[in-house]
């Protein structure tokens, strides 16, 4: 399987495609293509840059592009300004001018640093994303949200900033832990919930063959979920409205995050019991019916991942974390809530009595 | 004198306005139509907030807008990542949300750093720069650059950002220090030198009124180094050419200013010795002849403005600060030069022992 599928996002100027397919970091034209200069930086971390690293710096060897290499900590709680001080340092150092192409291999911590980096270095210099779990190929793939986290709040210092391509070898998933597979399966069940219930189903019927590795279906799965996310960002690429809708689960996913310390719950699971916790108060409104509930809890539970907060958060814990999401506006906390299997919105136009009797269920 | 005049710079959905007159800063309605949500916080330094800052709080107040003040220290060696930072921490403890609207009040320091701040923000917040120096006026407030230094290189953190309006009080320039103003005036010069012989006869005609303070010929002194700066901009917003004429002297002004520590000489000082030396490698490439060197040397001088560089710095010394510009791609030193008064060229076509030869010299 070479490249079995392009996605190309439309974004005018700043459009570039997405590559999706088994065994693609061997292929050096694919990358050298994208690469404008002479130089390039590849910024991994040290789970994945043993695995894959030497792959990178072979296919740059041979088009002989310069390169440099950084390995951060893996970890949510290494994607600080500091690590991006790291990155700047070392480009400074190593006298890389603006030409040159920074090159973010792993998953979304590594995609969000380096391309925040990429972002402000020289004012901007060219990024690629290779990245090698399934849950940064259908999040951090599209969209172009790079940033890192302040100890106050996650995401909040960061850029809008397009990659000159995406590289989503399906391959990667070979070394990923199961538990990270199904970290990433619950961002594209999202999808399914909040744009296409087609796609709910297909995942319904194919979540067993997700699981085991499939590489056909994976693939399927990634183009799926990078499609979906391309249209709602096309729409509206800075997040003035319909964008928030991705953020489904994540307003009390980031609470329980933030709670439970960062890298403690995976964002996956954490998105998974925010889910349900957005299905609840959405049905608390009678928007949606306990069916979706059923359905959406079975096909959670089948990936292995949890259906409910941590039991020792109290509702005080989560409306103080959720205080400081970046979607709020005026001081009023705004959820992405469903208004059927396939659609949702965002809104702050929810009975605040209701939302704590989600919280406290 | 009210508003004198407006300028739109048109960069299509991030055009914003520049308006130019003395004591815009006490007129509410101008600052508020470019407030869009309830907050803001005001940045300026420990020089200028003592003299203007009550003024834009009166006005926040009057209008009912929520204000935070930041006041960051006066001198380019805080415009740094750490001051970033700072203005950062200060919008999350003050919960500041992504509609808040930050405003540089200061010169150019004040302005990149509060600048680059509101870019990365949540990934962007509003801006509005309030410049008090003629420097900031007729530079930073065209064109959207923002930025902190390195120790390795001036600049080398930062992004393109546009403000929503630029309010460019000619009356702050009452408080201006007389090396400032004739700082600010360098860049000014150069903008004739670069695009607008005219604008150099006229400025010779005018010198001496300029220096006295004279407020209608200020307002239009920064008019028109605006729209030079406005047209040049627009044609190339993100610095892929034509922009980089706006350097004229900047490469080797920078080698200057991080030689001799920044702050040591002012910025518009080391830019205007830099002007003499890429006049000076100009005629020794015979693009243009020792009349324009009298003229500049003359005008430069009646500004009270350095013509040469410090007698101390050596050739190798600029070389060394010059390799780790910006403009650079491949090794090659670029470098703006002129190939007739009002007209400039981005080059790395240059003789390099003639180069050797002015610093030389």
């Amino acid at each position: 399987m070479p490249i079995k599928h392009q996605l190309d996002v439309a974004l005018g100027e700043r459009s570039y495609p997405i590559y999706i397919g088994r065994d693609l970091l061997g292929q050096t034209q694919l990358i050298r293509q994208h690469i404008h200069g002479s130089s390039a930086l590849v910024v991994s971390n040290t789970t994945v840059a043993p695995l894959y690293l030497a792959r990178i710096q072979q296919s740059l060897a041979s088009c002989e592009i310069r390169h440099d290499e950084l390995i951060l900590e893996d970890g949510e709680q290494y994607k600080t300004l500091a690590a991006t001080e790291s990155i700047i340092d070392l480009l400074l150092r190593k006298r890389h001018d603006r030409r040159s192409t920074i090159i973010a291999l792993g998953g979304g911590v590594v995609g969000d640093v380096a391309g925040f980096a990429a972002s402000i270095y020289q004012r901007g210099v060219n990024f690629i994303q290779v990245p090698t779990t399934l849950l940064s190929q259908v999040d951090s793939s599209v969209g172009g949200k790079t940033g890192v986290n302040h100890p106050l709040g996650k995401n909040m210092i960061g850029a809008f900033y397009q990659p000159q391509c995406v590289i989503a070898d399906i391959g990667s998933f070979d070394t990923l832990p199961a538990r990270e597979l199904a970290a990433g399966l619950a961002e594209v069940i999202k999808y399914g919930l909040i744009y296409d219930a087609d796609f709910f189903g297909w995942l319904e019927q194919h979540i067993d063959g997700l699981l085991a590795g499939d590489s056909e279906l994976l693939a399927q799965a990634v183009l799926i979920s990078c499609q979906i996310k391309a249209r709602v960002v096309e729409q509206d690429e800075r997040e003035s409205g319909l964008r928030a809708i991705l953020n489904l689960g994540h307003t009390f996913g980031h609470a329980i995050e933030a709670v439970m310390g960062y890298g403690n719950w995976l964002h996956g699971e954490a998105v998974a019991a925010g889910m349900m916790m957005a299905i609840d108060l959405s049905i608390r409104h009678g928007w949606i019916d306990e069916q979706l509930r059923a359905r959406s809890s079975a096909l959670l539970q089948r990936a292995a991942l949890p259906t409910a907060p941590p039991v020792e958060m109290t509702p005080q814990q989560f409306l103080e974390a959720m205080a400081i999401d970046k979607k709020n506006v005026g001081g009023r906390i705004k959820l992405v809530l469903l208004r059927e299997l396939g659609s949702a919105c965002i809104t702050d136009e929810y009975d605040h009595d209701k939302l704590l009797q989600t919280l406290a269920a």
